[in-house]
């Protein structure tokens, strides 16, 4: 059986290219002692693959040269030698960007497709899911009546950003490109309120939408957003730094925070996080969120492409927005 | 009796000019129901005063136009109608730039010329003492054995940041301009090491100086150092802004801090404050420091300039950095 992979080339500088990635072709190994061979189902795109392909001290180490891209993925168990998962079992954990994973087990973790449809699993009760979470929740920490800013907010952490923050009383307010982001996270997610930054004054919108101030802007995107959100924090403010993809694929500097003396004025906070300083509180995100998912007060959009030779116009859609909720790449039918 | 008062006569743009402000002469008027007479003997000069200048939302509402300069000053009761202060009493409070100060004694505490030189009260005893103490303490907060590097580590903030940090067991690293402050912030104050940001490759000189990376940077600088000191934070690590000196009479935007990612890959905090709002304790500060320098284990120095005439180029002083200690304006004799 053969298993197409997605491997990396070369280290791009800007906007990966297409030759930044190859697709190769091998044979399935067969699973070794203590090993599964997982089929993947669905493999998640996500901004933070960027960073994982330069090669720069970061939170974990780069995806190394003709190494498989790496990904998270869900896909299902057909071999084990495994003593605690079986063949038919649904798996979440790191499989790559290929169609088959061979692996030990380890970081991976069963998941059930009659709870929640199985590219759930990479979204809101996944990686981006946690991550609004404890962004959110514990850098954040949002109190009732407080207004809560979120950039990349149709996206699929900024998404659950602003239903938490409608979940725990507060005003949400996101910014995402062009009308239709717009009207889909106040009329189908609840937000109180979108900017259109490709379409509108973001400044002007901001002091429209945030009449009193912003406690917790919640950053994606970096850049002049940044710059904008610090002209508006309140005092006491809350800046989680989630990521910054306006930035990701500069080939110049990166643009610093130019009003970060705001920070100063308003004894405010900016603060670095990644998700998985938290796995250990994982099950609790996963429990509350599947609460909210089942009482209808979270919800949930994934935007699914089919076919692993498609992995490198995929991946651009995250830097050019043209996405509709969380993407996904489908690799395999689940037969 | 007559009163000489710095005038601000219009906003610079820049480094400020001399005609920035102008010296007048008035009568000093008598102290009214409640109010005392303060012959004001000394003023502090803090680089705070080139944002007080500025016409822009700030944590203080700007020094108006045709208004007295602002500025932390101490002086000796010499005529009173108030019911807490007596003609001989010590004051510290915000007197202005003038040689004499008619005040209803509002947010003026009394001293004690016995316990410390009346100078130290605008210095380690006063604002920029208490800065140093809760900027580094509450928002930084040094554990035992951790590394805290400095800026302006010779100034009357970071001389104290670094005295501190040694008194809390940590190891303390001092940012300074030129190699007479460099020696005097080891040599005397006991700081670990210094860097000297004029004459040594700063980038090179923190990989040596801090070898087990920075837990606690707090900032006074903000510019290219900020962006060094990031790329030198442990996980976890605390930025406390305190100031940003060298961008305060910039006529180009800020230089935001570029590396400022470094806060997500570090799980990092950046984090402004004001010292008022620790003025409830400044008692406690007060106290500890006070004890300290009865110990000996905190040391203190005042660059004293004579005559109210002398405040524009002195105020220039605190942009060269041509200074030995915290400078201070003598504006009358105590006679």
């Amino acid at each position: 059986m053969m298993n197409k992979q997605v491997i990396l080339t070369k280290r791009p500088v800007g906007t990966p290219s297409e030759d930044t990635w190859r697709v190769e072709e091998h044979e399935i190994p067969n699973a070794g002692p203590g090993e599964v061979v997982v089929k993947q189902l669905y493999i998640s795109l996500d901004p933070a693959m960027r960073g994982w392909i330069n090669d720069a001290k970061s939170y974990i180490p780069p995806v190394p040269i003709d190494g498989v891209m790496r990904a998270g993925s869900v896909g299902r168990v057909i071999a084990s030698n495994h003593d605690k998962f079986q063949v038919g079992d649904y798996l979440l954990g790191t499989g790559g960007v290929q169609q088959y994973a061979v692996t030990n087990g380890k970081g991976w973790v069963q998941v059930n497709p009659q709870l929640v449809p199985l590219p759930t699993y990479l979204g809101t009760l996944g990686m981006p899911g946690y991550t609004a979470y404890f962004g959110l929740l514990d850098i954040g920490q949002p109190k009732e009546g407080e207004t809560v800013l979120v950039s990349g907010a149709a996206g699929a952490v900024g998404s659950v950003v602003g239903q938490i923050a409608k979940i725990k009383g507060c005003r949400a307010v996101g910014i995402a490109g062009g009308p239709e982001k717009c009207k889909y996270i106040v009329d189908e997610l609840g937000f109180d309120e979108a900017i259109d930054y490709k379409n509108e004054n973001v400044r002007a919108r901001l002091k429209e939408t945030c009449p009193n101030g912003i406690d917790v802007y919640f950053d994606n995107v970096g850049g002049d957003i940044l710059d904008l959100a610090l002209t508006r924090i309140n005092m006491n403010a809350r800046i989680p730094i989630c990521g910054a993809i306006s930035q990701y694929n500069n080939t110049t500097p990166i643009k610093g925070p130019t009003n970060y003396l705001s920070l100063l004025v308003n004894r405010a906070r900016m603060e670095g996080f990644i998700v998985f300083d938290f796995a250990k509180d994982y099950g609790k995100a996963a429990l509350e969120m599947g609460q909210w998912l089942a009482q209808g007060k979270l919800k949930t959009k994934e935007h699914i492409v089919e076919g692993i030779e498609n992995f490198y116009p995929t991946f651009l859609r995250l830097f050019s927005g043209d996405k509709r909720g969380k993407l996904i790449l489908k690799v395999n039918e689940d037969n």
